[in-house]
């Protein structure tokens, strides 16, 4: 840190890249940094040698505006093809919040928020239902229930998403264990700016009812996998993941109380990752620079 | 405890009982034991809503002999049609290791083993291949490789384990990472003392290089599925399981290192909790009672 | 299950038995059970080698009432001097919650509560600080606060516990981030129904700001500790502990909100098994029968 | 990756590089790699707020001999007063065990290495007792006991360790449960090549028979700390921990055992990322590139 600049230093960026690997990219996006007088606090990078592309994440203090730093970044990222984004760290992430009854998710989202420990701003809470409005409304955020129960009542719901997505310039979508499927086109409008939490059990279960079956099995551990959502059913790349050991004496509906757990704390962990801007994709696969 | 009769406590017996649900159970065993003025050290049970069936394992000291303890429990057995199992604490099981040529779940086997860490006692490894030869030897355990690369050296392999399952008494049969499928006649034969082991991913892989798909989809936790052998592959019922967190940067390669880790610890667990009739089968499912 | 007498199941029951260990214990509290025509759905026993004291968890369907059951297991109770308690399985815990300034502990058993998964029913949550009144009066809770800024001040707060407790035949205090050390006195009024949460590290760290000597020292892992309160501060017999692993790269305020989590569920999982009479003293340790 | 070299990618250079933080290191060290025509494969850095330091780690492949390489960065060396360590990847650490009686520790790194998973090349296990001479000789690798009964035998035993940390170039000297403690003289002259093993309780216990405290405190999670020899006993950086949990019904023995699975894959761990460079230490913590 350069401290006869100390006082210059009014702004944190937090910027990541994503172009085709090759030599000297470290050594040019580094240069653009120095130009602007920023000081890396944070880097982590990784050449995948699934796609040959190269991914960085950075964390720079620099006096520079907004502005200036995009200018003083175009000429690197003109030269290596990147695709990049520039923000401040810490900016709340302006996030649209998917429900349906089920409120574990929910709140843990929105508890979080207000005690500051997850950067978004949620300007509102969408459900199929009206069961969360009481929990939704405690924190403060407004919430809207539209019923889903038929074609066309579930193409209003779309429709309303959209509408929210401009109006409230979303820029994550949180599906909060909601319970409906997207269409295609609302999947591939929201394609990775959307996330969905599973439940997951090993081995997996095809079909309804799956905490029943992970019982009729005797699984020894349940979890949840928070992912992109894609127009393939629960098998967008993944986020994150966790387990819990459960054993015989749990009944379905015990599991089911386990699995929630995980879901919360699983979701709130992707959508925290996400907003800190440390989520890239590498074709199917996610890199977390955690 | 009673000190009076310390003297006289001979024997620490296992007990493990299978019966359908019902009044009055434990009321019974428990008269059979004090009959046999036997002391209850552990115990624990559980009634299946699954299957209406009830399940219990005691661990008793007492001064009777087996002849005597088991003259004392008959009447409760025959009352309640119970499937029953009576050992003594700590005998080491008669185990034959099936082995191809990975050593990881081999070596920990045999080390615990050696190390007074698990009760079993192995007097053979075969492998179809001749890779473990040292391995094995090492730890003082007869080795024997027949090679398997058709359907008569199969069934030749197959009809060495028979014969080897009825000279040495084998109790439990452990595939310590042994890559062949078991014909339907072995399977059917070893049901319910045949351990195997398999990686476990989040979610599930079907095909080949299942490590390389897991790569490819970013999975974020690797794990291993300790189960029953049946003639359906995979999926017989569970005994173990662990997981471990990787990430991004793992090469396919490493993520078999790090499967291979939770492998063994899942395999020797699953074999421990076997030993010392801990694993009881409840339809598709197992009751370990830890 | 005597299915014949299915529909006169009316209770379920939940016993815990505590003794001096010796033979026949099990037959006896089971031939009391049979008498009084119950079904034992859960059975958990254990023999302390360290005291010699015997331990055991039921839970019994039975048509008769609490004070026929009673009746039935006067004898034994008193042939073998046991201290006992029989209660219904889910009946919410008369719960006292004691909290300062931090919401996330109060949050989680409210919201749990709630929820219906944590079986308490917290008729006041008493605070030194009125941060939490919107929290808590969101889940329809009575909240309280009274300042504690002296000895006068203290003690006034510790009557007004007592007489809380009295008031609403409290059976379980917690202490969910309640920043003051109590009494001698009232640690000992509230001998073995009161739960503390406390972070832990390891190693451990003597003085103020923890979190800061766990940063400066560059551990690995960080948790928490749930324990009964005694005078003996922070050192109470150990209900359930969790950790969570950390690197370098965290701030100390990053470890704190690390740390909260964990605070968080381990008091949750604390109160709940206690709620559930999972949780018996054995001298300075618990036994917990999950 | 520039794939018109690929043909002359002769080396895969790992590099580490401490100084004190300022702006403008990152792009001079990328200057100098891009100079020697290297490609930067991974990367990871850290700027401490508590030391003001700077530290990063990188694997580059590059054309260029140990000769050239260290001439390019000569400079910039130079210019930052940085600590460096140049080396090439994968090659194997030359690494002295020390061990007493038990030998799950130093089977665990024998096994480890011999499998190819563990890039240390041991040329000698000292012992101050015989019992694992057979163990370590299974793995091919030499043995030597000397007995440590005095201060004149243990003075013997420490010089021992201090010709054969020259004669065999020594970079790293692993105390494998070695159960003496090392006098200050020794630990000033191994500080920051010796990593120890210890078991690690919550909370921490003082005295002897730790696991018998622990089983008398109850404590349910009980683990390992790998870390840095210092004089100040079981104190020094910390470089890897985990932790695993029991219940009450665990004897002092069962939890030995548990520990010392703990212990295994705690140090082996630890080793691992010494060997390779993962390991740097800023004041009394330790930074790990995982």
């Amino acid at each position: 840190m350069d401290f006869d600049d100390a006082e210059a230093l009014h702004h944190h960026w937090v910027l990541t890249l994503i172009c085709v690997d090759g030599p000297g990219i470290v050594h040019a996006v580094s240069g653009a940094i120095v130009a602007a007088r920023g000081n890396i606090t944070e880097s982590q990078q990784f050449a995948s040698l699934d796609t040959g592309r190269f991914f960085m994440r950075l964390q720079v203090e620099a006096p520079a505006s907004r502005s200036e730093f995009e200018l003083a970044l175009q000429p690197v990222v003109d030269r290596y093809a990147m695709s990049w984004r520039l923000d401040e760290v810490g900016r709340p992430l302006r996030t649209l919040v998917l429900a349906s009854t089920a409120g574990h998710c929910v709140n843990d989202l929105l508890f979080r928020q207000r005690a500051g420990q997850l950067p978004v701003d949620v300007p509102l809470v969408l459900s199929n239902h009206g069961t969360l409005r009481d929990l939704v409304g405690f924190y403060g955020v407004p919430f809207e229930s539209l019923p889903v129960t038929d074609a066309a009542s579930k193409a209003a719901f779309e429709a309303r998403v959209l509408r929210a997505v401009d109006e409230h310039r979303i820029e994550l979508v949180v599906l909060a264990r909601y319970m409906q499927i997207l269409s295609p086109e609302l999947c591939a409008r929201l394609g990775g700016m959307a996330i969905n939490i599973h439940h997951s059990f090993l081995p997996g279960f095809k079909g309804a009812n799956p905490y029943r079956q992970a019982h009729a099995r005797g699984v020894k551990l349940i979890g949840a996998t928070a992912h992109f959502v894609t127009s393939d059913l629960d098998e967008g790349p993944i986020i994150e993941q966790n387990v819990v050991r459960v054993d015989h004496s749990r009944s379905p509906s015990e599991l089911v109380a386990i699995g929630q757990d995980e879901e919360s704390r699983t979701l709130t962990q992707a959508v925290k990752w996400f907003a800190e801007d440390r989520v890239l994709l590498d074709g199917a696969r996610t890199i977390i620079f955690r």
